[in-house]
């Protein structure tokens, strides 16, 4: 019997459709920046590509920049933002306490040898930034602050922002917003216009088109500073020859999946609190972390009082569960989850904690495997964590 | 009829081993960060690509560091050595003045931004560095120099540059040596352990593999400091989730590509002097730029007096012949090629230019469309200037 697959946070199966429209260019040949025919056919299909991503996110075509992913993305946010602003003398970068790796490392980064003044701001219980925090930071000196950044949903505990509001308040003081919303799209409805948004980073792989590919949606105005130098591609903003299998195979993903979001959302939410029910039940002393309410409909993130998550999940894994102690990009790192942290968990709480995320090919079965197995497999655990 | 294709250095079509590989890779799912069954399932299929890659270049799988491509393993190289240099007091960067654009301008920007100096090694009339440039380049102050890159062959007019010695060169100084081996691999015997080097780019799609990989060939204690921050992948030099249906793709081809190596290049040696013959009988005043001899053996780059490459490139399209006016990252960019300009080309003459490159598909038959029409197509061009 094949594994219950409850990691599509840290990624999750190719749509068929992205498959076909992959498959298809890979057998092609043609280089998007090549003026002869079979380069100006493969140039066709990226910027096909371009305006069906821009079409599903409420962008233009002209403001999305392909990337090699997520963190290529947030990468050239966080420093090309930076790097711009700074240039104008504002140096204060302003980040939530709880983004992923690829805006805080970058942040931090930026703090440690480009000059920038980091500053994280605090997030509640449920790892919410409040609008207030956001505001008393920017007002200490609003000239100063080059780019805010707070994640739409965060990938750990699948907390959404109230990013609206957020970006509102930096454009009060001109101050330009970025929000990585990789776990965003496809379970909430996300539009680049409506949020008022500086830039926005996708993933193609997290929204059932391939790995590899990812998007920076870039307002008219903004310029980041690459990341990447050379051939001048995307507008100067982002080097490198075009991927265009990968573009199309994104293209057909995230439209798919924008079309199908709102079923979708419903069917994960129930399947999501279905488990949460079970787990609860099973486990009566588990904690669900994250914002009860405004949280992604596919995640349920729990801690499970005196047991390791690394324990847990190879158990689990043992019984034909596969989920995650918390972000894909930190596993096997044995460092509590600075999300955790950051919400208030002490250390070893957020040690002894899972993720469980939901999909497309997410079924009760699923739902049903883990609640079957959950309770013996917490026991066993904290008898070796006793031992 | 399909077109000629002689632009394989644009980008060449993927051989049917890595669209296998590839292909049999997407319909899977897997984060090979996730430590579950699917995600060690993954890792195990990165880390056989990972081997592969390094056994067809002479290194150890712990040299390769996956990146999105050439691109990205340059602005690695040349900023990351750079960062790590310039911390212990070293800020002299040379390169040769015939780079890509992604070692160029991503050294440009360092000298802009970075506080780097700046220096491009000058080259004969066949684009070749001479050793002696280099040694007195470095010798005005060989403490200073943070990195040296040259390529191993040029993108545009195929000069082999003599990397060995090169880089034998920078470390008599303990400095660091950097070369994008794009163009060479596959086409040239290329072994990171024999040539000495501390670091060297390849891309996946101009092996015969897919777009959106590459790798930069990192020698231990090098540790440039990363472009890409984020979950810490590939040892937290490039972070960012692996791409594993790409890095199998990529596996098989350079695989394949390295294998027959040999054969290809006397096969595509003898279609391009059978072309450089036609052509100069059809256009007696034609030139061939770069090394006649130290050139790569599937490329054939020309100077056609009175003519603009723009306008010989549309009419040979028109004929079913698809070729370049240089680099395919800078097709469309009106200014004449920094390459030639360097080899000591007037800028018409620069302007006057197309670069044929054979490849892996490339038959007797293409070479011949090119020799029936280039005569006529050159006549055309040359009218249509003087009108």
């Amino acid at each position: 019997m094949e594994a219950a697959y409850l990691d599509h946070a840290a990624t999750t199966p190719m749509i068929p459709e992205a498959i076909e429209a992959m498959t298809a260019e890979i057998h092609r040949v043609g280089n998007a920046s090549s003026l002869h025919a079979r380069g100006r056919r493969t140039r066709r299909v990226v910027e096909e590509a371009r305006e069906a991503i821009a079409d599903a996110l409420g962008a233009r075509p002209s403001e999305v920049v392909f990337t090699s992913g997520g963190t290529e993305a947030d990468n050239l946010a966080v420093k090309g933002m930076y790097w711009a602003r700074r240039a104008k003398g504002a140096d204060r970068v302003l980040i939530s306490a709880v983004e992923h790796h690829a805006v805080l490392d970058s942040a931090l980064w930026l703090g440690e040898h480009q000059g920038a003044r980091v500053e994280l701001l605090e997030v509640d219980e449920y790892g919410r930034v409040h609008p207030d925090t956001l505001r008393a930071a920017v007002e200490r000196d609003p000239d100063s602050v080059a780019l805010v950044s707070v994640m739409w949903a965060n990938n750990e505990v699948g907390t959404v922002q109230p990013i609206r509001v957020l970006a509102a308040i930096a454009h009060d003081y001109g101050i330009p917003f970025h929000t990585d919303a990789v776990q965003a799209v496809g379970h909430l409805p996300v539009s680049f216009a409506d949020a008022g948004v500086d830039a926005l980073t996708v993933s193609g792989h997290k929204v059932g088109g391939p790995l590899g590919i990812g998007a920076l949606l870039v307002a008219k105005g903004v310029d980041p500073v690459p990341v990447l130098h050379g051939g001048g591609q995307e507008r100067d903003v982002r080097s490198g020859t075009l991927d265009a299998p990968a573009a199309a195979g994104f293209a057909a993903a995230i439209t798919v999946a924008v079309n199908r979001r709102k079923e979708l959302a419903e069917r994960l939410r129930e399947l999501r609190d279905e488990l949460i029910r079970g787990v609860r039940a099973a486990v009566p002393d588990v904690r669900l972390n994250g914002d009860p309410v405004n949280r992604l409909p596919g995640n349920a993130h729990f801690s499970f009082p005196g047991c390791e998550g690394d324990a847990l999940l190879m158990l689990l894994d043992a019984k034909g569960v596969e989920c995650s102690t918390g972000s894909a990009c930190s596993a096997g790192v044995a460092q509590p989850s600075h999300v955790l942290l950051a919400m208030g968990a002490d250390a070893a709480s957020a040690r002894g904690s899972l993720r469980f995320t939901l999909g497309h090919t997410s079924t009760e079965a699923d739902v049903r495997r883990v609640i079957e197995v959950i309770g013996p497999v917490v026991e066993r655990a904290r008898r070796a964590g006793l031992s």
